[in-house]
């Protein structure tokens, strides 16, 4: 089955405690290519870019399957940057630059070609941006997610609200999750996100994992415990890459198949942190991605006999 | 199999965003009594309190099987006392006083009705007493476990490198574990006090669960995603006693064992922090244990077929 993604595709600088990264290929929906990618083809992106993205990065996105026929290229403009510098827990980072750029003129159109996709992830933009996906859409995909931040619960709640009623699956971190419903209990949280109109949602915590609620369902995946984060850029976009690509792959909508997802998103961000910006996305095989999703299964298994 | 657990039985003042609770039964072996007595008897109780410490409190251990011929009651003198305020993550908090009170005598002796115990708790206390600890035991345990605070890195990091050495479990949160090491990834820091003496090390991380390390082995337990925590206080300790208390109960000390002890033991830290102080710890049934644990197995379980 086919999966559509939307968001961005950008150069992003980056600073962390060991090293920096000028310039580099980055953007929410380029990440989320590049992790379902492994899993579902096509993948179907929407996007927009200035004439300075590199043809190298979407000659290898169209080698993995990715369709970019909803990539907008907009001549003699520049594509989004952002610059940003983490502090040495990497949970927590400073905004140095956003140059919106073309971001500024995004309407998304979708393509012929994409209709009759079965699911769609809107990455985090302005919510009136992924209202206009969900009405060009012929046919409702079987799962809509969402990704969303801080920054639109500040400047426009009301279309954020309008758009929780039409999507399926909130993606959101603990402090939004928090911002978003004025609960600190990421319980209580997730009960009122519930009532918005998603009727799942994924709480991402960074290193400390992920918590995924349905009606009064709740599972929680790990985060694998590293030696090193290099650069967290791009993993909560990677996690939801994985998650929505062994979805759409599957077809399979059920609360088991979405913990499979869940693990299945954890591993690939568990990849995407340990070089620069999706380098090590690009480099991983299905054997390393086995491996990985293996280690996942020893960190949490146990066996108790209730007697 | 017996456990002696050694450490304060005190008076905590509590301050959280819910409530207050004055001047109510805490104490690190308090707690750990509370929570072991749940799988193993006798609990061989190691304290020191003033003649203020209330008689239905000991009446109420002692029904619970643990012994208290190692806690010395000093006449005309009181128990020791800490008051602190948490702050509404509830993961930190501020000490607003410490009496140290009998606590300053503390010269612990092990009971001869005591000696031969297979497994000892040592509760975070001066390095020094623990080790006296030790070497007042006429047979090697087989499994000890200590706890330990910033406090002594800061003021007694030699002697507690020495204590180290003859643990075979270190029981820390993860602030203490960078601390300790000066690692700030917590995979580094369990590599580097897996030299240190240790064998096993679980580094707790409150809300969000706690990890167990041996040799290149890691296991991760959740802890359960609560609607309200009431108050933390004793959690540590609590889930130190279901952990130690299993392991007693089984006399296996295999990893698979540990994992699920650790289960155990965040499972009765979530009673613990349901309501000030003991006070729930006191309440819960073997059904409710056992229901909990469950709650835990759904939380973490997933089926993967790697192919």
């Amino acid at each position: 089955m086919s999966l559509i993604t939307v968001g961005t595709m950008a150069f992003d600088s980056i600073e962390t405690p060991f090293g920096k990264a000028d310039k580099i290929v980055g953007g929410s929906a380029t990440y989320v290519a590049y992790a379902a990618s492994n899993f579902v083809k096509p993948v179907q992106q929407i996007s927009i870019i200035g004439d300075d993205f590199p043809k190298e990065e979407m000659d290898e996105l169209r080698r993995r399957g990715v369709h970019l026929d909803g990539v907008e290229i907009v001549k003699n403009k520049k594509s989004f940057f952002w610059s940003g510098r983490y502090h040495e827990d990497m949970n927590s980072r400073d905004t140095l630059v956003t140059d919106l750029n073309v971001l500024a003129d995004f309407d998304p159109k979708v393509p012929d070609s994409y209709q009759g996709a079965e699911f769609l992830m809107l990455g985090n933009l302005a919510p009136k941006i992924q209202l206009n996906v969900i009405q060009e859409l012929k046919k409702r995909p079987k799962l809509i997610a969402m990704d969303t931040m801080n920054f639109w619960m500040e400047s426009a709640m009301s279309e954020l609200k309008i758009v929780l009623r039409y999507v399926d699956m909130l993606i959101v971190n603990d402090a939004e999750a928090r911002q978003l419903t004025g609960y600190f209990s990421l319980v209580k949280a997730a009960k009122a996100i519930l009532t918005m109109g998603p009727k799942y949602l994924i709480i991402k915590k960074g290193e400390h994992g992920a918590l995924l609620f349905q009606d009064d369902e709740v599972f929680f995946a790990p985060a694998l415990p590293l030696e090193d984060v290099f650069d967290p850029t791009g993993a909560g976009d990677t996690f939801a890459g994985g998650f929505m690509g062994h979805l759409a792959k599957t077809g399979d909508i059920s609360f088991d198949n979405m913990k499979r997802a869940i693990i299945i998103g954890s591993a690939m961000a568990s990849f995407c942190v340990e070089k620069f910006g999706p380098t090590r996305l690009k480099e991983v095989t299905k054997k390393d991605i086995d491996a990985r999703v293996q280690q996942f299964k020893d960190l949490v298994s146990f066996e108790i006999e209730l007697v």
